[in-house]
């Protein structure tokens, strides 16, 4: 019989379209996958029952009876509170005050911790990816926004409102109209993409409709990965503009926190690859305060597609029994 | 005979121009002082002799002799490795790796720890000013230059490279030339003053030249401070777009952070009091992210002159016969 802290957990990688779920072994080794659709439309109790459905699934493939697990952890995509496990908010779910650990453990048998999707993914690459070894990490997730989360004396960083690590948020253009004053307007997938369909608008030649299949309502990373890769100039000078931009506010948070790496993952870092990551890097070393830029590294997720999964089963594993994070409630 | 913990200790202030030294005891109160000229020019040895001559002077007023001191703290200008007490670069002091802590440890026969000025005045807003009880704090000193330090968790945060809170040094206008790009380089009093000066010079009435006696060349924040309050146009215009910009950079440490409260404090600050914060805490509110912008709270300095030798006091007192920050060394 394994001890306590030895046994399997099940991580959850918790998304609007999409769950990934898996059973991880004390090593962070998956035993037992399942994936399957979310349908945030069919409600909370829904998306709850398919969730518990999952969890079964992948026991299943990895030979571990439910009541084996040591715990339960998910990365739910909005604003979370570790402390109870409520989703207070999650647009991508249509949710809003689901008491989504409480009603989970009631399903399973065993505890469950909830955390923000992002935070959990970053806390996966610090435990078992890109980011081992570090105390003071940044990860950075380029996708349909652009969301982050802090590592600070090894440990991850809530702050007082439990929103650590926003860093699409801030202001790095105050000169510019509302609305495109933030480093997500300017650097996210959703904000290149806009900008290439303006361009070719104004008669820019492009090969992004041939590759979209001239739907451009849709354009996915991937698009905008071969694009790059084929040297579309539209494409290319977009995205090194957006890589110089988040460069500098990735910059910024170095300076201000003296960090030692920074993890860049997220749909467009997977499909771009160190293509990307070498344009930010560059950025961030040309704009962090030198004593810091000389030291600060800049890598590409090693996790991947699984981050989330593994860092909510990691936060899981370390929350079990203990005090979770002080967070503010909202008065 | 008092108990370890409660045993006075002395705080210094080291500054390039004076350095004020006074014996604090448990509860925070200053019983002797003593204020000298720092006089760099005339070397290391020289400026640490006068710190032992400031020490002795404070104990006799507070009649405490220098052997009943539980410890010596220091807040000194420039990069400082609070493991080992040395000042790496202090351009104030003309130092170069000067051994403070060991030098004047010898002279006192007291432990000494040594940090950043403006991180030791931080604490200092912490333990016994504006900043008591609040886990999650940033201070930002607005002076000669724009100065800051973060307290996370309820702990000083030094970061990997021991720079933290360095938020004068983050880019907020990428598109403007090199050497004015910085929250610094638009918002220090020393920018405030140079912006207000070209103004003059391009014929802009003002009442500046009169009260700074016609001499442009040192304009205080006294003068700053007067010319706003009688409504001089070029000052109120200059200050109120600095302190517009300096809230735009505040708020993007209280989202990626999300922090419960900023103290502002230096030189500038103390002069203009709630003028100045008024207007920085207009604008963090209306740029920190709403979640984080609704709670956080803008506030001024208690301590004013006093923030530096009281947090160099206390920092003296938490880390005595504890392990110092762990800090990286230059390789």
């Amino acid at each position: 019989m394994a001890t306590a802290n030895q046994r399997p957990v099940v991580g959850i990688d918790l998304g609007g379209t999409n769950m990934q779920i898996g059973v991880v072994d004390a090593g962070g080794k998956i035993l037992g996958r399942s994936k399957k659709k979310t349908r945030a439309e069919e409600g909370a109790a829904s998306v709850i029952q398919r969730i518990f459905d999952g969890i079964t699934e992948a026991c299943d493939e990895a030979q571990v009876p439910a009541r084996a697990l040591l715990a339960v952890g998910i990365g739910a995509p909005g604003a979370i509170d570790p402390a109870t496990g409520v989703v207070l908010e999650a647009p991508n779910l249509r949710w809003n005050q689901v008491p989504l650990a409480r009603t989970l453990a009631k399903h399973v048998g065993r505890p469950v911790y909830v955390d923000n999707d992002v935070r959990s993914a970053i806390y996966g690459e610090h435990q078992l990816g890109a980011g081992r070894g570090c105390s003071e990490l940044m990860g950075v997730w380029i996708g349909t926004g652009i969301g982050g989360g802090l590592i600070l004396r090894n440990e991850l960083y809530h702050g007082f409102t439990n929103t650590a690590g926003e860093v699409g948020h801030m202001t790095l253009f105050p000169h510019m109209p509302p609305g495109s004053t933030s480093i997500e307007n300017n650097c996210s997938r959703t904000s290149i993409v806009a900008r290439i369909i303006t361009l070719i608008r104004t008669n820019h030649k492009s090969i992004v409709p041939k590759l979209a299949d001239n739907d451009l309502t849709d354009v996915k990373a991937r698009v905008v990965a071969m694009a790059f890769e084929r040297k579309d100039r539209v494409t290319v000078d977009v995205v090194e503009d957006a890589a110089h931009n988040l460069g500098i506010g990735i910059a910024n948070m170095v300076t201000a926190l003296g960090l030692q790496r920074v993890v860049l993952g997220g749909g467009l870092t997977e499909a771009m690859g160190e293509r990307l990551v070498s344009l930010v890097r560059r950025s961030v070393h040309a704009h962090a305060f030198p004593s810091v830029a000389k030291r600060v590294e800049v890598v590409k997720t090693e996790l991947e597609a699984d981050a989330g999964l593994l860092g909510a089963a990691s936060l899981a594993r370390k929350y079990v029994g203990r005090r979770t994070p002080r967070v503010v409630r909202e008065s």
